[in-house]
């Protein structure tokens, strides 16, 4: 029954799902850390080969996933604790740290749909710096040493008629940063995980993820650059859902699950393009915002 | 099994529903009529017994519901045909349009959640004219006779702490208007009616109607003035999916429906304040406020 | 040629502009402080004669003025240090701050107006928790003593066809605050004091004032609780600049004032309506709201 | 005196200015025409010399002005007689439309900002083809012949850290359109022409025009494909406002202008980077965003 498609960006459910009745997964290594004080989990996920890829359905590279139910919580300060511990990780993960980098953040999305506004709510909060450290220099800044930011809202297909990575990747080429730190929405398979869970990973942005409202790959391999993809699942695709609860009947009412087959995948396609959000997502997208925005700016000592 | 609570406002769905393997219902009197000019469906429903109320879980009074596919379908003017067949909908049902009125519009809803939004799209967009026709007299618009419009959006119990039936008696009571047209995003049962329905009628805005985040009625008897209620669905509860995806498939498998009902109960609970919506409901809810918005305009003559 | 009408809603400035080349005020008590560490100087205006008030166009009360020239600076921490030097000013200006209240905060001004969006922006933002309260006690938030807070945001005259005032008193009737704090976008004489000057007075918020969208006081005497207005200024009237700029010319060249004041008024009249601003206002108002936003906060402790 | 730069950016009237007091000017033609049913005047600007341009502090090309008071007028159907007058001259000035095109428009301005919002507001509400052309052929739309609109709003600087020439430069070279259409808000010398004049121009955008906050060049040279600007003049220029009551006054006066333009130097500094708007700027923008967005859509053919 594994052929229906489960849709998740989240590295960390993929995982789940593949080892559900299976043995360890090979080439794919997996670290857990507790840290209290922020009470936030990291976990590390680590795909090393093309056959474990293959399986969970997501390219070799490094995940990294900080869960914090606080976020969720309201707090004066947006909850600090947090933003700091993925600037910890954000430090690491982002390649040339030790230099002075031209760092690219693109908020993917749509502005216009509440839970697919998290890219641009980042990039419209962002301090940037790129034009005054061209214009005045770091001096300016009183500093030594200053990586230079920038900002793109590429916008979505449906309103720009274009792929994002096709404008993303033209502005690369005239602008010449060094990293494309790339934030984006995501669809998560649980609704316990929306807006609590941050992924962060090296392996870019790939066709069909997010929300869904742009295609193409968003790569090193496309841009020439190193990409840092920063992702929030907001949304469970609305068959998912449904999908699951049936699974979980099926298999206790230990009936033929191929008939049943049919009838779900007809009953689903009219959920086609339909997403699942919580009722506080506007409360939500904007403190998760908060939280991303003040982490790549302590990452970036701005 | 239809112990379970199924969540609709449109009274159209509800009837549905309750007239599924029954007889006709007693107290309930439908009108269907389609318009080929503007490919628009009239169904008017009429509550006319408590009883049949009871049933229905919608109060007494008239429902008009205007189905139009056409309505997600993009149209440089708005789709003045359905805007038209609204207006005159609306004409019949505002008490006293042969006199001139005092109208106040309310706008429900959380303009920060686009789902939400469209009454406050509607007030925002609408020609107001109390102000002017109190300082400068109709003659300053060249008009006879001019109904005075004013607008309110009050927000949502979240964000105001207040309930929206406490802010709008409140102002209801400082400025008398003759009516009370509310214009709120409705949910629905299916995902096939999601933005191209439109309900009207009589009976004011009930607790637990509506996306959810405002509460106590909204009606002649708490106003103390005729209420007009305009509502468009523009989400389906997701537990109102899966159950309904569950209930079929267990029609199928012929299995022990109440052991079934528990599952299925704790499962919908993670459900709880979770929405289903399309992927274009920014465009969709934009284009309904306008259509929703003319329809006021026209029907009010400004 | 003190006949010309200066408009601004800093009673700091309508003192200014009173003792320009004139004795000192009678009935007006000033007391200048500066606080180094927050680099904010606060100025305590008390008018306490109904002359005075009528020599500077303001009311009898206290006008209380934050100078902080960095409240344009971008910060991460959105100026903690001025908004905790506001909250400590808001305290003494609240009455009854060591009982239990209940505080309604009123946003006025158009939040489709960069400028004028201050007072929507700061409600948007702040924590409400009347609602709360009301349903699940103190206790819920871990308290002893708690303050109830809403929020409102009216509207302007052109959006909604009601008087601001009429709109508050509505729903102060129906909700029974103890304060209401009202918060709104002001005019100041000069372009200096744009977006760095917070004040904040027991006086409520009279006539003509504002960015000018709205009329009638919203004052205790009106809404029949106390009023406790927090302004800043946004804009400049245009005239009020063309104005100053021709009174400087006319005093160095010498000439007939009288001839020139006709001249003067008929090119000032084209600029009825027209504002004056500054490019980054966008930028400004954002981090003002998140100040007197964290100050409210802090003053009611939520 | 006219040493004091005057800021204008539009061609009608740095032609006034130039031609005040002196002989017509040489390599500049002027056609005017009253259009009577749409009460709009149609102004044509031909700078045909590189003298007249230097003089006029514009570029060698055509400038079409678009005169109607009326735009500021509420109007339900957004003033189609205008958006006709405007399609028939984009018609005109757009090279190739016999041809099938690929056309871009680009939104310049802070969407953040009332008054500069107006080119994303166009963007955002345009028909956006070129994505649904691409994959499924002009035949889905039913038609023989079909231009690709694509849109992209770049931002402004101080958001993004990029000038909007290299983001448009790159996303030009990416995606090849035939034509580039620019829409911009633009800066005025006279509040009378605000919000009720758009100039058309096919040298496209030049440094230090518009309200201001992006620069370089936006032209044929730099972008490699024509470019087209419509420009709607937003703002003025809070330093010409007073500098052109001063003058005035001057020569009332009849004194020495030469110390007094010292005096008004220094008096003017305070003024950088200070805008005047009107305080319908919000409705007024929305209203002329329509206009724009409508007649591009008929140019087109959407």
């Amino acid at each position: 029954m594994s052929s229906f498609m489960i849709r998740t960006d989240l590295a960390l459910e993929a995982r789940e799902s593949a080892e559900e009745g299976a043995e360890e997964l090979r080439g794919v290594c997996v670290e857990e850390d507790y840290h209290e004080e922020s009470e936030v989990k990291v976990t590390k996920v680590v795909i090393s080969s093309k056959n474990s890829a293959k399986l969970l359905g997501k390219p070799v590279g490094t995940y990294i996933t900080l869960e914090a139910p606080a976020m969720t919580q309201p707090d004066g300060d947006y909850h600090k604790e947090i933003s700091e511990e993925l600037a910890k990780q954000l430090k690491e993960i982002i390649p040339g740290m030790d230099k002075e980098l031209s760092v690219m953040v693109v908020g993917l999305g749509n502005r216009d749909v509440t839970a697919d506004a998290l890219g641009p709510n980042v990039v419209d909060n962002l301090t940037i710096t790129r034009h005054m450290v061209k214009e005045f220099g770091k001096a300016a800044y009183g500093k030594n040493r200053m990586h230079m930011i920038s900002g793109l809202i590429p916008g979505v297909m449906a309103k720009t008629g274009m792929e994002s990575s096709e404008i993303i990747k033209g502005v690369v080429e005239k602008t010449n940063p060094d990293v494309v730190i790339v934030v984006d929405a995501l669809a998560a398979r649980s609704t316990k995980r929306l807006n609590r869970t941050i992924q962060i990973t090296n392996t870019g942005i790939h066709p069909g993820s997010g929300v869904g409202n742009y295609r193409n790959s968003i790569t090193e391999e496309i841009l020439g650059v190193p990409v840092v993809a920063i992702g929030v699942p907001t949304v469970v695709d609305a068959a998912t859902i449904v999908n699951d609860a049936l699974l979980k009947m099926v298999s206790q009412v230990d009936t033929d699950g191929i008939e049943l087959q049919e009838e779900l995948r007809s009953g689903l396609s009219e959920l086609y393009n339909m997403y699942v959000t919580g009722k506080d997502v506007d409360y939500e997208i904007k403190q998760i915002s908060h939280i991303i925005c003040d982490a790549i700016g302590s990452a970036l000592e701005v």
